[in-house]
């Protein structure tokens, strides 16, 4: 099998740019099929897409179907997780799985059964910057890891009624932060202390959420982590990373949408970050998807896990609690 | 019309970027078909391209398609732009039309004839920091310009066989920075004086060329102006630009594979410049291409006429003339 | 009075270095004396110091001297406070004041009785770059103060048997930054939470003391806090500094020996940040003594008072109990 | 002898700076007596300095004193070279020695004659980055020098009748890069073209300078090399090098007053180069102090000979030609 093929559940926002990266970014995929109830036919006969429609289950009816990427509204991702192992494609899963460890469990131990391919969308770990961050850890050039450090603003908060369903800022916002925790570290964090504080928006206190965080973790490998958060970054999209160990430490600066610098009375100026999480993240986006075709086709494990998918929730559980408790709270593992 | 249609001259390497950009990367357009004499089948049929062919007049006689790419080899762009304008088709040529301004003059003449818009692939204008600095030109941010820098260092040097075909160095490789410095000044060269010396490879002084050049211009607006060329730097592809104007400077850094910064005992590290001319003006190509649906889309004027393709060659005729003489040459206008 | 005329108690390194400040850096003052058990004879001679000898009780004496720098080991600086409190000197006191909250306050209320001015050698708030971060915040420009970041990494960890004298890294290292964190965020530390580790040095352990540390802070208007400590940065000493607030964010990058940037095979290479606190805070030194010179010949208040000697002591205290306890812990206002 | 004695001849700007220097920063040296026709008394007194007066003959009368600086206005150095010269004291003397190239060949061989050391003060070479990036040609670590790159911007335009009396442009402001252009690349300057224009201040035209020019420069080891100079860089005092070799290049960026770095809605802002040349070249004046008292407390050559005195003058002569005739010129050797 030199190409693989796959059908894409969900063409909102995010499961057109999926396909856009897999129509032309991606070596060793054809993409055949894409699903919605609220389907952009203009969109799909511009693509040439040969299959679609409202229902997902012609994709996981179509035998020349290998793979499939769930890119539907969050509560429907477990259950089509299940559908989709049972139909014995692999999959690709966006964030989150689910709120609930049990759900998230119990679609799991289906993939795990129907022996398919499964990968999460924590896409950051494929950020060139992140990505690069990671591997000099990863080979050791910076020896043993002592402080993981992660900043990460939002240029803008959500509204306060979003916070209310998507779990807080440890579930909707943090948890990309946790499993980058995990992933900078090559370790499991054991233990969590979270301050939070409502500095942007009165209405997410009111919400029973902060907007404003400062998190310390341990690991089991003995290094320490710091995460800090705040909703609204007036000059953009805020995502930097530093792994400080005993040999050195490396450090990801943000990107930006050009390399001018302009030098007048006023000062020496550059750009902002790039604001949108899209821009910012694009390179990841295709990375991961490259990735994945890349374990299907060479059937090896795909680099982010269904574990993987879990344990971010759990850490941001503890966190959650710490917040409540004023004290610090350990992980399960 | 809300999108239009185009086809491909070429599947070679520049005219497979072309088209994986046109497929995902340019909204209002739909690519429908490539030619070229050893077609990549397998290739188009990954992308779903309806019409391919070795021969490219099937393009011309299709009546849906709006605008052909040329991205043929050098010797068949006249010709073919000839063709194009006849067959009333739009014209994206890439760059050099030719290397003989008589052949360029009368390939632009039937262009003018045919009423069909052309816009020529000097696409580091559409390369985000150099369009951005000219941005700053353009807006009078910078107030009036005073000095043009560029610098341009290959990473590697051609075959000393290749310099002779090209033309040199100044016709192959200057030629985009000539442009670059008619860009950003937004005034014409008037005389060009231009030292060449030979460095980097001795095969390529046996050819008659150069590999090392220092030139200085003078510019319509009274500005002055320096471009630096080597074919051979070692740590990459290093393209710069800088506008000092009465007002501030505007400079454009390289462009990097990551963000990521390593402090260890040796020092602080940082990514290379990119190093390869594909990687480096990736944003560039889809923006000439966008830019080129969009002048079709709007009836407007292409961001890059006929006159911008035959005036760096004059430039360049004018720095070869230095370098032989020792003394300034005046541009003919 | 145009000029005061000041003596130095203690002729070591930080003698010196005062010293050579004031003979040529600093305007309106004259260095008339200096002391030390053990004076280096032929450095005196070769600034001209008129005034010189063992025992610093010629300085008390001396009816001319305004002010007195007190450079002598710390066990001294609390009782010498006193005696030139008693003397009627103004008092420029290295850091620590002393360990013990109560030593502190009792030489605290013999200078206020005296009515002399103090100055604490807290010389961080007078780096350049650190001072223009807090500046921003407080000329407003960055609105409320949401976060406060600090990086404070050593270059190399003292012997394990100063750590016992010194009180720990929280009272020797981190007392710096728990003071900058005051300063930056015109706010008083309410709650401290620290994680400490030994990644660095086993015997450091062994005497009771971590060597890495993760310490988050509430401030009383509502800001967090973040401070991460290293006893070993391979690379030299790293000091960053960050205040992030509602209307942007506010850092300091590190000092370097040089701007070079060199460009190879093997990449982008800088200068590591300066190694030694003599030069990183070179500038810093010299400008709390042009700060303290301004405030007695303007009579206004020091910039750094005596509380801002016994504030950081009581952080630092909460500090070292909340590695013990495993729970953030109040600090005593 | 591990001291040297030194007096200075002039105590304007320049001069009082050199003492400063020399009173703390130097080792190796101490600062005897100073002379100024209009001497500031009050400050010789605050700096506890021996030996003061009018006239510059009682520095050359002192048997004690070793070594004099000449920090006289420019018409002066020549003549007060060979004065001290034959009173067998070693020469510190500011730039320019003198702008004919006759006089600076006289006062040269007096010098030669009475065998006493000689230092020209081209402070740039001991700007830590320069000399950094010096080090890194003079080191082999680039290879051969290809490029030799100089951007210097003066932040504001001295008056018309300034320019009259200096030479102009090319004596009073690029000599400074033509000595950088022979300290970097390790030659001689063999051939120069020069663009000059007028477009910062048309009085400066009307005094027959230019305020605009750019420089290219032949050099006899094969390198070629580039020099830009405005008299007004609104944002600064703009000084880069870059030198661009067959094993990489490095350059050296502008120095700034801190390390700050502002985000906002604006955009990401630094500060601005710094403005003044005395700020700028702070520890370059410090540098070469150190430099001459090294030579003479260890016998060794000065880094910067009469010949290097001479050398940019005839460089800067040859492009005045290149501007008049419109055709590059060769430098006589």
């Amino acid at each position: 099998m030199k190409t693989i093929t796959m059908g894409i559940i969900g063409a909102g926002r995010i499961g057109k740019l999926h396909a856009d990266n897999l129509l032309s970014r991606v070596p060793g995929v054809r993409l055949k099929g894409i699903t919605d109830p609220f389907l952009d036919e203009e969109w799909v006969r511009s693509r040439n897409i040969p299959l679609s429609g409202k229902d997902h289950r012609i994709l996981l009816e179509d035998p020349e179907i290998d793979a499939i990427l769930i890119g539907s509204p969050s509560p429907e991702h477990a259950p089509q997780m299940v559908e989709c192992a049972k139909a014995g494609k692999h999959i690709f899963c966006e964030k989150p799985i689910a709120l609930d460890p049990t759900v998230i469990r119990n679609a799991l131990a289906e993939v795990e059964q129907a022996g398919v391919k499964l990968q999460v969308g924590f896409n950051r770990r494929f950020d060139p910057s992140f990505a690069a961050v990671q591997q000099q850890v990863a080979s050791g050039a910076l020896g043993d890891p002592h402080i993981i450090r992660i900043t990460s603003r939002d240029p803008a908060p959500p509204p306060a009624q979003y916070v209310a369903s998507s779990g807080g800022i440890f579930l909707d916002m943090t948890i990309h932060d946790f499993d980058m925790a995990r992933f900078l570290s090559g370790s499991e964090v054991t233990e969590v202390h979270a301050y939070g504080a409502v500095l942007v928006d009165p209405e997410i206190g009111k919400a029973g959420d902060v907007d404003t965080a400062v998190v310390s973790l341990r690991f089991a490998n003995g290094a320490l982590g710091i995460i800090e958060n705040s909703r609204k970054a007036v000059y953009g999209y805020d995502q930097r990373v530093e792994v400080f160990g005993s040999k050195g430490t490396a450090l990801a600066e943000n990107n930006t949408p050009t390399r001018m610098v302009v030098l007048n009375e006023s000062g020496v100026t550059r750009d902002k970050p790039l604001y949108f999480f899209l821009e910012r993240y694009q390179a990841a986006f295709v990375g991961e998807m490259q990735a994945f075709v890349h374990a299907i086709l060479n059937d090896t494990p795909t680099p982010v896990s269904g574990n993987d998918g879990l344990a971010p929730v759990l850490i941001a559980l503890a966190a959650i609690e710490s917040v409540k408790s004023g004290k610090p709270v350990p992980v399960p593992s």
